[in-house]
């Protein structure tokens, strides 16, 4: 992987679209999310006016659930008032899934037990079915979706969850996800877990402050990241996933020769200054 | 879930076994691993020679890889002295498979990524091969493994790993695992990662203390976790496997229909005091 790394060019990484990037100041360190227009609109778009209204601001990390996620959502208790959700949207459609369109994917040759076909799309793990022609977000390590109650229509952006387990595939199509952790998962998956149904903090005092949730266009230039991902339709990232399906280091007796798609780690790295 | 649960008997349930359970005391908690005799009997019967002599007590947890695994080894620095093995072995043949011959396993039905074939036994995810006749347990999550240096066979058990991120199943055969932690996961799981090469603790302060490891049959029976577990060769777990391949619970929108190795969960309880 080093070697493949060191033989990238410049135009096989992608710099962070600061539109569409979520900075989660959790105090103890900083989350950086890569939103996923592409797959769901409306929510990455009702996210963004949550934010611009300041809606996570003080809000709290209010479940973690072992091998599985943790969530952030308005503390509010029971019969005590919630904030409000301004001018977005408190329910949206559904995106479960898309028409693949013209997306463009770069495959995985080993199969999956979830999905016909499975690669990846602009840095995010996609799952596709040629025959109905939909595509879909995987839910792999790291991934970042949205809360709903029973109805598949009720969910907003207002509640976010990020999976810190074992991918829970099962998840695929029935939530809507909106994007992928790409800096700072360590502070959401070492969490103290939550000891109540579901992963949820039994204790008011053990929720974690959201000090905030800011797009990366909203704060000036040096508090960016500065991250760059290498883009998932090269050839770079091709010969990654050939590195990574036979692992050539000396360690390994068995070189294993297949790869599951969460099995694929995304190279980020600090954008070269030019 | 609830309900194939509820519908389970006695008869469906394994006590531990405590001969071969360890009890991994970290002052935090406590960490419950079923051992693993069937796949890897050299080293289990190592680590029981370890556990005897109190080798482990006082090690530390000096790795805690984000979305990878947390590992316990002598803490002793470069050039210090190193605690000795006493009459255990320092090195062992791999263990990485095994003939599957008598082997009962309960099989799943969607297939693998990884393996020709995967499927439980005796309560351990596991995987196999008819054409090789080979079988071989799964680097789930939660699954414990021995470290080793390049040669396959410089494994002892003196180091342990456990699985604390998505799945590494290009680990399988590469490296002798040894059991499963059936209880108390969120005590590693939840240690602050280690920000050297390989997720290394780059400062000896962060080492987490290993107060000690014992077996479970030499603790005595008020100080045992007593736990059953839900045998995997029973009509029960055949039915649990069902019931998470078909989502029937409201929420789901989508029942999926298909599981993956690691994600069938191994329901755990306290015994039933007859």
């Amino acid at each position: 992987m080093a070697e493949v790394l060191a033989a990238t060019a410049a135009t096989d990484w992608r710099p962070l679209d600061s539109t569409h990037t979520l900075y989660l100041d959790l105090g103890v360190g900083r989350v950086v999310i890569l939103l996923a227009p592409e797959f769901a609109p409306h929510h990455v778009e009702n996210i963004r006016r949550l934010v611009a209204q300041r809606y996570f601001d003080g809000l709290a990390v209010v479940r973690s659930q072992e091998n599985y996620v943790v969530q952030w959502a308005d503390p509010a208790g029971e019969g005590e008032p919630r904030r409000s959700l301004g001018d977005a949207a408190t329910a949206l459609a559904a995106e479960f899934d898309r028409p693949r369109g013209s997306l463009s994917i770069t495959p995985l040759p080993d199969g999956d037990v979830y999905a016909p076909e499975v690669g990846f799309s602009r840095e995010l793990p996609v799952a596709h079915d040629p025959s109905s022609g939909r595509a879909w977000l995987a839910h792999c390590y790291g991934m970042v979706g949205v809360g709903r109650d029973i109805s598949p229509d009720s969910g907003s952006g207002a509640e976010m969850y990020v999976v810190i387990g074992h991918s829970p595939r099962h998840l695929d199509r029935n939530v809507t996800l909106v994007g992928r952790v790409v800096e700072g998962m360590e502070h959401l998956s070492t969490l103290p877990r939550g000891h109540a149904g579901l992963g949820f903090y039994e204790d008011p005092a053990m929720y974690v402050p959201v000090r905030s949730i800011r797009l990366g266009s909203d704060l000036p230039e040096e508090e960016r990241a500065g991250l760059e991902l290498l883009r998932t339709d090269t050839a770079a990232f091709e010969a990654l996933i050939e590195a990574r399906r036979n692992r050539r280091e000396e360690w390994f007796a068995d070189p294993t020769g297949r790869i599951e798609l969460c099995n694929v780690p995304l190279p980020v790295r600090a954008r070269e200054i030019g």
